[in-house]
C-alpha cells in the first residue's frame, strides 16, 4: 500500500436513473441566477433536457440564462463570450450540461466571470501564462449526459485553443463541481458509436489513474472497479442503448474514473492523444486514445510492467496460470478483445487524416502542451520513444 | 450494483508517516486563531504531540488556546466549557487532536460555539430535542492518534449526556472536518488492549456499513478493504506496536472505515454497544463491540445472510467451497478466530459489572437513544429480539 498520499474529493454527487428531477428540491443549489452552459448540437434540446434543466431550475426558485454554443472540442473563444454572459446576467453560479465538452466549458466559464484578462493567462503548459487564479470561480453544478470524461467528479477542464492548435487541461479546487447530478436515463439516448469512444475515454482515465505513480488506494479501488463495469458493461450499451443496468453501470464507471483523476492523475497516453485530436478536430476523444492504446500500453507494459497484471485481472483475465513475464500482457489481449466487443477493431488513425509524417510534430506537441503527465509516468519516455510510438499506430 | 445513492466526502485528508509536520506549512488551515481540543490522559503531552501541533500552528502564523479536559467518553458539560472557551478566546477554528473523543468534542464545541442555547438541543434521538442548526460551525481540523474511530473522514460525534445515560451520535454537513491529519507516526505510541479495542471499533464500523440497506458501491470498497486491511494487520499491531506498516495500514482502515460512515451508516450494533457504555462508562467502545458480535452478527447472518460471505471473503476465508447456507457463517468463524488473534478471547461483560437482568433495559435504552441505526439494519429487529442478544451476551 502506498504509503504517503493526500485525499480529496469534494463533489456531492446525485447518482442514479430519474436524479434529474431532484434538481427541482435539492437545498444544494449554490445561488439563484444560473448560466446553464450546453452544446451547439441539437440533442439536449430534441431529447427534452435543456428545457427539463430550466423549468426544475424555476421550481427551485433559480431563475436561468442559456448559453448554447459549445463545440465538440471546445474552445478559448466561446470560454470568453460565456465569462461574459454571465457576468451580463449577475449569474451566481454556472450549470454544465451535456457532455464533457459543456462541463468542461462550464468550469472554465466559471473561472473567466471571476478573473481578469484571458482564459490562457491562467492555463499551466504549453502557451499558458500560468497565472494564479486568485479570484475563486462562480460555483458550478454538473449534469452529465454522457459517461466519458468524468468531468462531473474531478476539477479538470479540456479547453482547445485553436490558434495554437493546444488542447490543455487545467483545474484546481474552485473547479471541482459543488453538486453534480449523474442520472443513466439521459444517457440511453447515446448512439452506440459514442457509447463506445465515450465508455473508452473512462476506461482508460481509470486504467492510466492506476498506472500513475501518484496513485493512491482510494484511487486504485475505483479504478479497478470501472474497468470490471466498463469491461462488462460497455459491450451490452454499445449493443442495446435502452438498457437501463447498463447504462447505470457505466455511468458509475465513468463517475468512479472522474474520482480516480482527482486522486491520481492520468499518464501521457492522454497527451499524445490531445496532439492527435488539437491537430485532427474531427477525431473523437475516446477514438484517439483507443486508436493509440495498444501501441502505447504495449510498449509500457515492456517498460513498467509492475501493475498490468492486476488490470488484467480486473477485465477478467485468468492471469495465474500464466507464466509471470506474460501476467502484464494479459491486459493488452483483453483490451483488444473489448475494443472487438464494442466494434472499434476496424478503426484507423488515417481514416481521420493522420499521416506517419506527423509522428514527429505530434510527439512534440504532445511533450510540450501536456508535458505535465509525463513526469507521472511509471516510465520515463524519450521524445524518441514517443515518436516510435505515433509512428506504430500509423503502420 | 446499488442504483441510486448520494455521495458526499469533502474533508481533506493528508496521509502518512510524518505529515503531522505538514500542519506548519499547508495552506489549508481555516483560520488564525485554534481551539486545540483534546484529552484529559497525559498521552498527548507525554509524547510531545501537543507541543508540536502548537509550535507547527505558530510557524503557519496561526495562535492557540488549548482546551484538554476531554474524558474516554466525552461528556455534554465539556462540550459547553469549550464552546466557552472558543467564544471568549475568539477562536476562528477549532483542532480536535487525539483519539475519537478529543475529535468528536471538537466537532460539538465547533457547533456550539455558533449556535445559541445547550448542545442537547440540537442532538436528535432521544431527549434531544433535535432543533435545527441554523448557526453553522467553526471550520474543524482533526488530527488523530489512534486507529479507531473514523471520525476524521465523517461528520459524526458522539456525545454522552450524563444526567440522562444516553450517548448520541450527532453531525452535519458542518461537522466533517475542513481537514484531516492521518500521520500513523503518532499511533505507535498505542498499549496493545487500546489497539486491539480502536482497530476492532474500526473494523465494525466498515462491517456495519457493509450491511447497512443504505450502503453505496464506494463505500462498499472501503469497508471490503478495510476489513481485509485489519484482519491481516490488527494482530500485528497488537502484537509489536512499533511496526509502522502496520500502523500505516490500520491507519487508512480506519480513514476508509470513516468514510463508510460518511456514505452509508453503522447499524443497530452500535445502538447496543452505546446503551451498554452508557450505563457502564469504564466499558471502552470497541470492548462493547467485541463483546456483543458474535451474538449479534451470529443472529443477523441467520436473518439476512445476504452479504456475509463477501465479507468472509474480505477476512481471507475460502467460502465458494462451503455449502451455500454455511458461508454467511465463515464470516463468524473467521470474526472469533481474529478476536482470539488480538488477544480479547477471554474478555467478559461481566468483568465490566453488567449483569443479566438489565438485558431489557439496555435494549430499551439502545432502542430510544440511538433508535435511528435499526431503521437501516438489514434486518428489523423487535425489542424481544435485541434483548434476547443482550441475554446471550450474558450467558
Ligand atoms: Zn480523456
Ligand atoms: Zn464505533
Amino acid at each position: 500500500m502506498k504509503s504517503q498520499f493526500n485525499y480529496f474529493m469534494p463533489t456531492r454527487i446525485l447518482f442514479g436513473p430519474g436524479k434529474l428531477k431532484k434538481l427541482a428540491t435539492t437545498p444544494f443549489l449554490p445561488g439563484k441566477k444560473a448560466l446553464i452552459v450546453t452544446s451547439s448540437g441539437p440533442s439536449v434540446k430534441k431529447y427534452g433536457y435543456l428545457d427539463r434543466v430550466i423549468e426544475y431550475l424555476k421550481q427551485n426558485n433559480v431563475s436561468s440564462v442559456t448559453f448554447d454554443k459549445i463545440l465538440p472540442n471546445p474552445i478559448l473563444d466561446h470560454v470568453m463570450e460565456g465569462a461574459q454572459a454571465a457576468k451580463d446576467n449577475q449569474c451566481d453560479f454556472v450549470v454544465g450540461l451535456g457532455g464533457g465538452s459543456s462541463i468542461d466549458s462550464a468550469k472554465s466559464i466559471a473561472v473567466m466571470a471571476k478573473n481578469p484578462g484571458n482564459y490562457w493567462d491562467y492555463v499551466y503548459g504549453g502557451t499558458g501564462k500560468g497565472k494564479p487564479v486568485t479570484g475563486g470561480a462562480l460555483p458550478i453544478v454538473a449534469i452529465t449526459t454522457t459517461a466519458g470524461t468524468g468531468t462531473e467528479a474531478d476539477p479538470w477542464t479540456v479547453i482547445t485553443n485553436p490558434q495554437t492548435n493546444e488542447k490543455i487541461g487545467f483545474g484546481n479546487d474552485y473547479t471541482f463541481p459543488v453538486l453534480s447530478i449523474v442520472d443513466p436515463e439521459l444517457m440511453v439516448t447515446v448512439p452506440p458509436k459514442f457509447t463506445a469512444f465515450q465508455g473508452m475515454d473512462a476506461f482508460f482515465h481509470s486504467v492510466e489513474g492506476y498506472l500513475a505513480t501518484v496513485s493512491q488506494p482510494a484511487s486504485d479501488q475505483y479504478a479497478l472497479e470501472a474497468v470490471t463495469l466498463i469491461t462488462k458493461y460497455l459491450p451490452v450499451a454499445v449493443a442495446d442503448g435502452s438498457n437501463l443496468e447498463a447504462r447505470t453501470a457505466l455511468a458509475w464507471a465513468n463517475t468512479e474514473a472522474g474520482m480516480v483523476e482527482s486522486l491520481s492523475s492520468c499518464i501521457s497516453h492522454h497527451s499524445l492523444e490531445h496532439a492527435l485530436s488539437a491537430y485532427h478536430p474531427g477525431l473523437p476523444h475516446g477514438a484517439g486514445l483507443v486508436l493509440l492504446s495498444i501501441a502505447y500500453f504495449s510498449f509500457m507494459a515492456g517498460k513498467s510492467p509492475a501493475r498490468f497484471a492486476n488490470l488484467a485481472k480486473a477485465m477478467g483475465k485468468n492471469v495465474i496460470d500464466l507464466p509471470q513475464e506474460q501476467q502484464p500482457f494479459a491486459f493488452i489481449a483483453a483490451l483488444k478483445k473489448l475494443i472487438a466487443a464494442i466494434g472499434l477493431q476496424d478503426l484507423k488513425l488515417s481514416d481521420y487524416g493522420v499521416k506517419k509524417e506527423e509522428a514527429p510534430l505530434l510527439a512534440r506537441n504532445a511533450m510540450s502542451a501536456m508535458g505535465g503527465l509525463f513526469a507521472v509516468d511509471p516510465y520515463k519516455l524519450s521524445p524518441e520513444e514517443v515518436t516510435g510510438i505515433f509512428e506504430a499506430c500509423l503502420e
